[in-house]
C-alpha cells in the first residue's frame, strides 16, 4: 500500500484524524495481505454493520460482511492499493475517510475483471465509515466502494 | 418516490430516527422534482461535504456537489426512485441511510445511458450520511452511490 499525504480536518482533534487514519490504513494492510484476522479486527462485529463492494449489493450485518472477506481472499486476486487523495473527518465518535483506491495486481498491472466481477479494477472511490468503541479504538462499521468509469 | 417501511435501529432515539429518515425522503423528493433549492436546503454547506455520483469521481466541498447538482438537472434525465432496503443508524449528531436506489425513467422504464453516463440505470446501492446542526436539523454531508453490477 502507498499513500499520499492525507489532510486532516483542521476542524477535528489531530489525535483523532491520525487515530481514524491508522484504523483506516490497517484496513487496506489487511485487504492486501489477505489477513482474514485482521480484517476482522477492522471491522466493529454489530448487525448495523455494511459493506458494498464495487458493484455488490450492499451487505448487512458483521456475519454477512465477514463471509464475504473469506470469500474474497479464498479467491485468486492479489490487490494492492494505491490510495490517493484520503479526507478524513471527525464528528464526535463518528469519523469518515474518503479516498481514492487505485488498484493494482500482484504484477503492477490493473486488474482486467480476471476474477469474474466485472466491477472490480481502474480507481474505486470509496467511502470508509468509522465509530469509536467504549475502548477508545475506531473500527470500521461501513465501507461503500464505487467503481470509477473510466474517461474516454 | 415510493419507499419500502424503513427499520429503524432500535438502539437509536426512534425521534432521530424519524427525522433523518424525513430528511432522506426529502432529499430524494428535491433529485426527483429537480429542485435546486430543496436539494440546497438538504445538503450541509461545508468544505467537509462529499457526493459520488455513481460512477463519478468523488466530489468534494459544497461547491463542486452544488455545481453538479445544478448540471444534472440541466440534464434530460427525469429520474424516479424506488427506494427498497431502507436502514437508518444514529450516533450521536451523525447518521446514516443505506437504501437501494432503483431507478425509473419519468416512462416508468429503467434508463438506457441515454444521458451519456453508462454508470447511471438499474439499481444504485446508496450510502447516504448526515449530521445535525446547531439548529437541531439533519442535513447530508455525504452522498456516495454505487451502481450495482446486473445478475446474469
Amino acid at each position: 500500500m502507498s499513500l499520499d499525504p492525507p489532510v486532516p480536518d483542521p476542524a477535528a482533534d489531530d489525535g483523532d484524524a491520525v487515530a481514524v487514519l491508522a484504523a483506516n490504513a490497517a484496513y487496506y494492510e489487511a485487504f492486501e495481505a489477505r489477513d482474514l484476522e485482521a480484517m476482522s479486527d477492522a471491522w466493529e462485529h454489530a448487525d448495523r454493520v455494511s459493506c458494498t463492494h464495487p458493484g455488490w449489493q450492499t451487505l448487512r450485518g458483521w456475519g454477512a460482511v465477514a463471509g464475504s472477506w473469506f470469500a474474497l481472499f479464498q479467491g485468486p486476486q492479489h490487490l494492492q492499493f494505491v490510495l490517493t487523495g484520503t479526507r478524513v473527518e471527525v464528528a464526535g465518535d463518528v469519523a469518515w475517510v474518503t479516498v481514492d483506491e487505485n488498484l493494482l495486481d500482484s504484477g503492477g498491472q490493473a486488474p482486467g475483471g480476471g476474477a469474474g466481477d466485472a466491477a472490480v479494477g481502474g480507481t474505486v472511490a470509496a467511502l470508509n465509515l468509522f465509530v469509536r468503541g467504549a475502548d477508545g479504538r475506531w473500527r470500521l462499521t461501513a465501507h461503500h466502494g464505487a467503481p470509477v468509469a473510466r474517461q474516454g
